[in-house]
């Protein structure tokens, strides 16, 4: 696993103009994924693009995804081409025009044909990467899924093999002859925070918040 | 308009399973809309699914889109169906059981054919309103678009005509004989949040953060 091989750079990933916000490194895209908590599903269904946002997680080069599996944008994603994207919003950039107002962000757009996972072992691993994504710590803190809840449940794998990685940061960047205007310019940063813990009202009496949940508390997100 | 108008039903729009956290009063609707900042824009490109992150604005039933005249999401986009998506998170939820870990989230999903807009003077309103959407107060405290500008960006309506909107909310729903583990259950909010303003190096000596600046630190946008 080399974090610095570049990105496959296709058609669909040469990005139009501002290209350079494209990344090349594969350990960009890493970490948008590995912030991140939701990506956008984006699949067709009848000859029409839908897209769902859903949890995920991620192992080396495989991205896993889950849902019901009454749920049609996953029944209709095996063997067909899906777009997966992860957006993180890092701040609210203020130009001094109309024009450049703009916003920094980090975003992981995904191409490819994904595997419906059927060997069982491999669909267990693939529930405890997803679970572990959302809440690290979670799956040997929780009950493990029964043969029914795990037959009520569709796995994809979507290798990362064809991805772009998009960034803007940093400050306005206006017209020269802009900056003699008497506008305020800067940026408001944007962050996404997992805040303290709530019990749940149910919780049996003397149950300690646990070090996996505690942990997360003050967690940047995006 | 009637904000308590019901979203239209089509059979897009039904969920599948889960149809408890659909929700059908327009009123919601807007409230996704209005407090996010990023739209998850999917369109059909050569047969492949699109999904990427763009800024967006809404003025009563209809959505407006922008972005470069050379992107090529947004030119397939016009006459072609597309499907937008919003999603703010609200709370990562832990279960007793892997299998009911989940998340709290609000989402808008908007499907629809958009209008490429030629008028210039429906281009600047939509200008305006995507610009106010992302900083309120910006309009008029920037120098106003250039029609070079205006030439370098296209601009879509979307009429807010085919949606649904999901909302997950409140604790865990564990299995009834889950309430008996000794396992830690309950959720941990999640907030996006705007921060301090901070001034370009290059802004211009004496000018003051304006009013619309200040008033924006510490907004909730997800």
């Amino acid at each position: 696993m080399n974090p610095f091989r570049a990105l496959s750079t296709t058609e669909r990933t040469q990005l139009g103009r501002l290209r350079e916000r494209a990344q090349e490194d594969r350990s960009a895209l890493y970490e948008v994924l590995d912030t991140g908590i939701i990506c956008h599903l984006g699949v067709i269904i009848d000859g029409m693009p839908v897209v769902l946002p859903t949890g995920y997680g991620r192992a080396d080069d495989t991205l896993y995804l889950h849902g019901s599996s009454g749920n049609r944008s996953l029944i209709s994603a095996p063997e067909s081409d899906i777009c997966v994207t992860v957006t993180l919003l890092d701040a609210l950039v203020c130009a001094r025009s109309v024009f450049h107002n703009s916003m920094n962000y980090r975003s992981a757009v995904i191409y490819g044909r994904p595997r419906l996972i059927t060997d069982d072992d491999e669909r267990l691993l693939a529930t405890r990467i997803i679970t572990e994504h959302l809440i690290p710590g979670r799956w040997d803190h929780s009950r493990q899924p029964t043969t029914k809840e795990m037959a009520a449940t569709a796995l994809l794998a979507l290798p990362l093999a064809e991805a772009s990685v998009k960034v803007r940061s940093g400050w306005p960047r206006d017209d020269e002859e802009d900056y003699e205007l008497d506008a305020w310019a800067g940026r408001l940063p944007v962050s996404t925070t997992v805040g303290a813990p709530l019990p749940d009202p149910r919780l049996r009496p003397g149950i300690a918040t646990p070090g996996h949940i505690t942990a997360l508390a003050g967690r940047r997100i995006g």
